[in-house]
């Protein structure tokens, strides 16, 4: 973690550094905190300023802790798929010490202490036309500054998919109308664990100019970027024949 | 403006002073600002790190000028749609002093000079499984990293649609394969006018703890936040009544 302030954390220095933050401690996280990053989220743009997302916050009330329930629920079912469907346990992922493996303990207990995370932000987006992948547009860019913001404050969370899983029993238990899409589950703590610079492939695989496939020599990382590859351990010898689902 | 360096600006301060800047001087965007951009979209979280991202980089050769030309053509067609639609001439619209009045000119010499915008980037998803709402989440984050990033070198952009109005010109005309998608089209340049605090509706309106509707006492916007309506002029009117599309 940067030794600067976090107050003056730059804003260059905060996107390159906000991880994802899957392991907190049990401080729970202040109304103070949760305003500030809500009123980051709801800075960014949206089709026509509409600004058609509502924050559903989980903390710590019976109700909340049952939706967070479900959503562990989910997080461990899935996790145990992708885990042998990704093949977490195979090859490096037998030596104990291989990024592999660590990874998959962090996964594993991730998905196993959701349900105890000190919050859940449920981002809801209010449909108001055709569903489409342009709709993201309008509530994904707040899911971002929600999570730079909670950078920005010593906190850290993650962007996950788990309230798809359930979602009907979500809706039920809180009330959300029918029309509303839940758009993502972000938990929030204080990290366990630092932020720092996170890792990509190299961005002249990223970047074209003026024809796909076209990479221009400016498209370059910064001196001294490490890298990584892209998707989970099994992700090409997906692509290159089973099936993606 | 902020008079603090550019480099100095703060996470937070970048994120709440984000404005859309839909004009921009003639100066070109350097090719180190094109890098620094790109690589902090590319620190964006996605879905497994899969980084389904690739970037199409528009500037002053034919074939960008021809695709510039495009997404002219279109934001010109929406825009006159628009101003029909949500009624910008009606109401204080007649005055030429009016926010809503000064709202259309904006908009009316966005969309005739998009053409000719120092650069624009086509933000393109890799889709690997069914098209949904959520795959948004993989890459509308990177766009905003992308928008701040510029804010933190002294440019500035707007995430518009107007690459859905132009799919398959685009796709032939620079080489795109079929399966990707252009995802938004997005101008940036040297900002004429400034950055500052933007404008949204107050913050209590959107968050709920515990239960759909259930405000929080804690959700509150800083001191001194000016607020605006949510939508275009014509948006309460049509949702009570008139078709959205």
């Amino acid at each position: 973690m940067s030794s600067r302030p976090l107050s003056e954390i730059g804003l260059i220095e905060g996107i390159t550094t906000t991880r994802a933050i899957r392991r907190y401690t049990d401080e729970p996280v202040s109304d103070q905190d949760l305003a500030a990053i809500l009123f980051a989220a709801t800075r960014a743009p949206s089709g026509s300023n509409r600004q058609p997302w509502r924050f559903m916050v989980l903390r710590d009330d019976p109700t909340s802790r049952e939706a967070k329930r479900l959503l562990g629920d989910v997080a461990v079912r899935i996790w145990e798929l992708k885990r042998r469907r990704d093949g977490y346990d195979q090859g490096s992922g037998r030596r104990a010490d291989s990024p592999k493996s660590r990874m998959a303990g962090v996964m594993q207990s991730f998905a196993e202490h959701l349900a105890s995370a000190p919050v859940v932000i449920l981002p809801c987006y209010l449909r108001y036309r055709e569903p489409s992948h342009f709709e993201g547009a309008s509530i994904f860019p707040c899911c971002q500054n929600l999570l730079l913001a909670a950078r920005a404050r010593g906190l850290g969370g993650v962007m996950t998919g788990f309230q798809a899983g359930c979602e009907a029993e979500l809706h039920a238990l809180l009330g959300i109308p029918d029309e509303i899409v839940i758009s993502a589950a972000i938990p929030i703590g204080h990290p366990r664990g630092s932020h720092g610079p996170v890792r990509r492939r190299p961005l002249e695989e990223f970047v074209y100019e003026s024809h796909w496939g076209q990479t221009p020599a400016w498209a370059v990382d910064p001196p001294g970027t490490r890298h990584t590859s892209a998707g989970p351990p099994g992700h090409r010898a997906r692509l290159e024949g089973e099936p993606t689902r």
